[in-house]
């Protein structure tokens, strides 16, 4: 399903149509009706049956002007079904929305959603300013607090922000979980480890490991609590770190999740020695990530994250294979891999 | 070239992935940095040929944080192409941003993506407002003024604006003036005609026909520009009307592009039933606008634009192929026809 602006407009190499770029200039339309609907609830309302327009408009208290442009809009990118034309239609979820957008799934990725219905496309408007100044564009502009300390200093908005991350993380982690080799590995600890899912998910298919999932001391009881609930209490650890004081705890595989792309080049290779320090010779360090392509080509998503760095942060941001190679080959790293795992993300791998 | 998250994942029925869901919600992403890209002038400045990445960082004031990360975010996108790869890699427009979106090109369509930059993207931040309220969230909720009133209150706001509708209908009224049979006609007038650009692009192929574009008094001197430089000095008229004060002129042909949209239900059949009584039998309104499919299921970009019209003023809105004619034939007209134009436009065609 595209958000297609034109299907029948003929393109010729002398008189090419400029669909591709009006496509990409208003996608924000279809892009912000569809965090609106997240934010609305309309595939949690929509999860205890199919709704006709009235109801859906009665329950979500929409305007009647804009009820049916709004549903049928949703239609159109694919994002509902409806069954039946005219006022008599019900609208459904979709198999993929009824998945991922519902709140009561296990699979919800609404989180990062609502995150950027809420932050990133009001900070967004911003991004000229971003680019002059390289300056972040967040609440940090008003208030003139760091993101992360704001987050951290309020475990409601820290649980709501690890949510987002955690949904949008899990598909990466779950393939990581698969498709790595851990059986060289007696120990495993996450660094960052926010919910502990990172943790949770390799260690739920590699039991042989002894798994923790560190982050700040605030973060402790939010990760006991999402351990317990996967049922895996007593098998993976929550430990507390703060990782800009404190060296990182000794393990044959250090991960971190996430997290790398969020520090200026210092930072970054600060963190890298670290986990160079914890590790045994022939252990592993995997920083899971949307790496970018070395040639800097391909990977959308990669680069437009690294632009979201910019706004969130400033000098952070996101990088290529090649640079955590040339990075990790000069903390000492003997060599490096890059393991896709589908989608914008992969696995950078340097082996000590 | 899609803004694609993800190639390589793979879609199952029993479990499939949530890049379609991503794609659209992070939508924004890869949308803005077009925008800010027009904005900034990357594309005009590439139409004097290919550039470092050093090179435009300075004809761009941009901070050295973000250069690259801009650049090859556009590159990424289909929006840009670059020889070679690293610090000596040089930056080109594409075949279409060097024909659309270079402010020296004469097909330059880049005024939308300015005013979607500077008005409707930090706009739309407030859909769920408008989907709750049914209210504008334009400059109106603001300073109390509704957009036209400001627009025309300002020339050269006022030619910004219209030269932004031009760069989008002008593929519209090619197709227009290419497709329909203007053989039984012998006059010709536009209302609310703005430049005279969809007049300019009749009258070029079908000089048999008197032309005139009617537009508020203040627009006038702006359309007898346009229609000088477009060579058609003496076969546009340029005339004058306010279409909620005066009646139309009498024409066999009466045409309105991307106005009716713009209203709410009552002033549309206001406008239609002017149209009616300003034809002679045989004679034909024409609408030219983002006709929505009359299931509304597949015309994602009217459905996304009756949506900015509730941004944009409220209770306007755009409309199907079956409510235009429902609206005609209420009016007298005898009978209805939808001319698909290319992409999501059509030519709305009711005949007296």
């Amino acid at each position: 399903m595209s958000v297609s602006l034109a299907e029948s407009r003929p393109v010729l190499e002398a008189d090419p149509s400029p669909d591709q770029i009006l496509q990409i200039g208003m996608g924000f339309f279809a892009s912000k009706t569809l965090l609106s609907a997240v934010e609305l609830g309309v595939f949690t309302i929509l999860a205890d049956g199919p709704q006709t327009g009235e109801a859906l408009e009665q329950a979500l208290r929409l305007h009647p002007r804009a009820t049916y442009d709004f549903l049928d809009g949703l239609v159109a990118l694919g994002l509902l079904g409806r069954r039946g034309d005219g006022a008599e239609a019900r609208y459904t979820n979709t198999p993929s929305t009824a998945r991922f957008l519902d709140r009561g799934s296990p699979h919800y990725v609404g989180g990062i959603l609502e995150m950027a219905n809420a932050r990133l496309y009001p900070f967004w408007a911003d991004l000229t300013e971003a680019l002059r100044t390289g300056k972040p564009q967040t609440e940090i502009k008003h208030n003139g607090k760091p993101v992360f300390e704001e987050l951290y200093a309020e475990p409601a908005r820290l649980e709501q922000f690890m949510d987002a991350m955690a949904g949008i993380g899990v598909l990466n982690f779950e393939a990581f979980a698969g498709k790595f080799d851990f059986s060289p590995f007696k120990s495993h600890v996450d660094i960052g480890g926010a919910t502990g899912l990172l943790a949770s998910k390799v260690q739920a298919r590699h039991p042989h490991l002894s798994s923790a999932s560190f982050d700040l001391p605030v973060v402790r009881p939010i990760a006991e609590r999402h351990i317990k609930a996967a049922g895996l209490e007593g098998r993976v650890a929550a430990g507390e770190i703060d990782f800009f004081a404190d060296e990182f705890p000794k393990a044959d595989l250090i991960t971190m999740g996430m997290i790398l792309h969020d520090w200026n080049l210092a930072n970054k290779k600060m963190l890298i020695a670290k986990a160079y320090r914890a590790l045994p010779e022939g252990g592993a360090f995997v920083a899971i990530e949307n790496i970018i392509d070395d040639a800097r080509r391909e990977n959308v998503f990669g680069l437009m994250m690294s632009l979201n760095m910019l706004i969130e942060f400033g000098e952070a941001f996101d990088f290529t294979g090649a640079d955590f190679t040339a990075w990790c080959l000069e903390a000492g790293f003997s060599r490096c891999e890059i393991l896709p795992l589908g989608g914008p993300a992969s696995a950078a791998i340097a082996w000590k």
